[in-house]
């Protein structure tokens, strides 16, 4: 009668998504102990590894480069094939050859972030010191830690500065934390639905999902891997969850509306009998087969600690004083998440200290997942404000 | 380092809450197996028993008798102490000697909901067939078979027309539900903070909320009371995530910003240490102390199945037509769980039909919640509507 959560095996795809963890399908940088990242919470990490894609060629005076930084369930395959779940990358639309931001012209370097789970280091690698996965005993990290991270990457790539920094979302904090901590190395950047601190709403949305992994008794306060055991219930309902907050209430009601699974009646059960719940279940469980609990706990940490404003004395300004970096702020209409008045507040901040800032408000009804979407303006937006520095910046065409 | 939800004892709760469950503190009206209630899902439910609490004296014509519908987690006692929690009672800001809904004047019924736990009959109850509780056995219910319920509770009463059917939120489908299955029995309505059917958005919201009770390994397929388990993880998150929605962000924004706990720094763990973390696993903790798992999946999918319009050849008007009921609809600005615009919906069906209605929208940050919290413009609302209906009804002040 009662249909749970249904944990779809894809040739254990958790299996698959567990191997590339630990020898990921692309390249990586390792940090070794002589080099610690010093990370806001105090701790020193390492040796740690930044596991990479890199899309096009970077010119001889390295002036081409554009950093893509992911979102909170996102990874480095940015524009190609996902090796756990062969999806294609998760913004083809946007990066590729003749795209708005062109391989043929750009040299794209998209990392997995520190605490993820796709090759960089996080709660799920081995900790050398003890031969077993962190765990709990990964040090808890911040948005500022994923940027200086991403930092000794860009050093290794012999790169000064970034021709432009991108991300949306949580992408979007770390687009801002480079422009506030190594504003100098960044050219243009455009953040994309996001805000300068997390919103109490958004924490509470967090600590669901957290509590909802927690419960779950195959969590084993963090120490699943070696058991064999994934806390899949629980990740699966902090997914779901989340996955609302992605969409507006008008997309689902385009897509759904009221309508039910089978075009019948309805089962009087517990079973899926509202399309949008068997969509739902079927986000949670896929979700599963690809993430790290762990990493889930770490990530949404980070983004709640994020605080742009704090970091500066309560003065959002001060975050961007003396920058020389192009802005280009984007917000989406129906985007409850990260609504527009947080990007209004990013803009002010940069208007306060005169940079040079444009700001697009896209009209959509799809709710945060709009920049992962197809949105012609938005699109439209990135490529125009892409193509204008690169011939400011002299790149030629 | 970590803290999943704590779980207050509180002198045993949740036994407290069983043995209210099974022996209810007030009245109860138990329908013989002679006199089965129809569902809406073609099954008979034979015995069953509404428990409810009254407030004030009835008048001589019995006409001065209104019926208060309690929300999905909310009870009989609307007006008096909580004899699980201690607490007053959930609306004596609005019920009472003296209040707008006076227990002076006017004779109150306040019943449990068919499908509830706080002595009604619902899957915690007795199975008289099985002698061992219903479990998942309960049938699957409506908003319409809790009214039905009502009828049965208001015949036994002797009284022939309800002078006001009152609720907010679940209480106001109910609401609906009696104006339009038996319209002829209502003079007076006011359905608060509601709509006439759950928005795909919500029944994501509640699917979340099963998912992660069914997640809950104590949940043992509903058949945990007899084991001594209680499904207190999955519970507590679902309600936390509910909760979330109850509130608006303005409200969260000004009650906690992003407050930490302690005055202090960050803790760089996962401890609570915004102060909305351990606001809302607190509503997590006394929520499972108090309410039964099983009743909260039944009635949040009796939410989900209610659609008036669906009832009534997907015109809402249809549900109203020839109703002589005088209506004062109430929504609520910052509500994101029922938006005034679906207030609106049920005001122009109204109008459709020509029905005499009122509708005020109330400016208030509070959310979806407002209607339980101090609201003087709409605690003035309700009293003017009761008042003037009173007048015309000839009930003496």
């Amino acid at each position: 009668m009662t249909a749970p959560l249904k944990h779809i095996p894809e040739e254990n795809a958790a299996a698959k998504a567990r191997a590339h963890m630990l020898a990921p399908e692309c390249e990586v940088l390792t940090i070794p102990d002589s080099e610690p990242l010093k990370l806001d919470g105090e701790k020193l990490l390492a040796p740690f590894s930044i596991a990479y894609k890199t899309y096009g060629q970077l010119n001889a005076d390295k002036s081409n480069a554009i950093l893509i930084c992911h979102a909170l369930t996102a990874d480095q395959y940015v524009a190609s094939r996902h090796p756990v779940t062969g999806k294609p990358g998760w913004w083809e639309r946007l990066v590729g050859p003749g795209r708005p931001i062109d391989t043929d012209r750009f040299f794209i370097i998209c990392p997995n972030i520190l605490g993820g789970c796709m090759g960089s280091t996080g709660p799920a690698s081995i900790d050398p010191k003890t031969g077993h996965p962190y765990g709990l005993n990964f040090p808890v990290i911040t948005i500022g830690d994923m940027v200086n991270a991403q930092v000794r990457l860009i050093d290794h790539l012999g790169i000064d500065q970034l021709f432009a920094v991108v991300g949306g979302s949580m992408g979007g904090m770390q687009v801002l934390g480079w422009c506030s901590r190594h504003m100098e190395r960044v050219y243009s950047a455009i953040p994309i639905a996001t805000a300068a601190w997390h919103s109490s709403q958004n924490i509470a949305f967090h600590e669901v999902g957290r509590q909802a992994v927690m419960a779950d008794p195959n969590w084993c306060s963090g120490n699943y891997y070696e058991k064999g055991l994934v806390p899949r219930n629980g990740l699966g309902v902090a997914r779901m969850a989340a996955h609302i907050t992605y969409l507006s209430e008008d997309a689902l009601h385009e897509k759904f509306g009221r309508n039910l699974q089978n075009r019948s009646e309805r089962t009087f059960s517990f079973d899926a009998d509202f399309q949008v719940e068997s969509y739902l279940r079927h986000q949670g469980s896929t979700f599963v087969d690809r993430f790290d609990a762990n990493s889930y706990l770490y990530i949404t940490r980070a983004m709640d600690y994020f605080d742009l404003a704090a970091e500066h004395g309560d003065v959002l300004a001060n975050a961007f004083r003396g920058t020389q970096t192009r802005f280009c702020v984007v917000s989406f209409t129906s985007d409850w998440l990260y609504p527009t008045r947080e990007s209004r507040d990013i803009v002010q901040a940069l208007n306060a200290v005169a940079a040079n800032v444009s700001f697009v408000e896209i009209d959509s009804i799809k709710g945060h997942d709009a920049f992962l979407l197809e949105e012609p303006e938005f699109a439209a937006t990135v490529e125009g404000f892409i193509n204008s520095c690169a011939k400011r910046r002299g790149l030629a065409r």
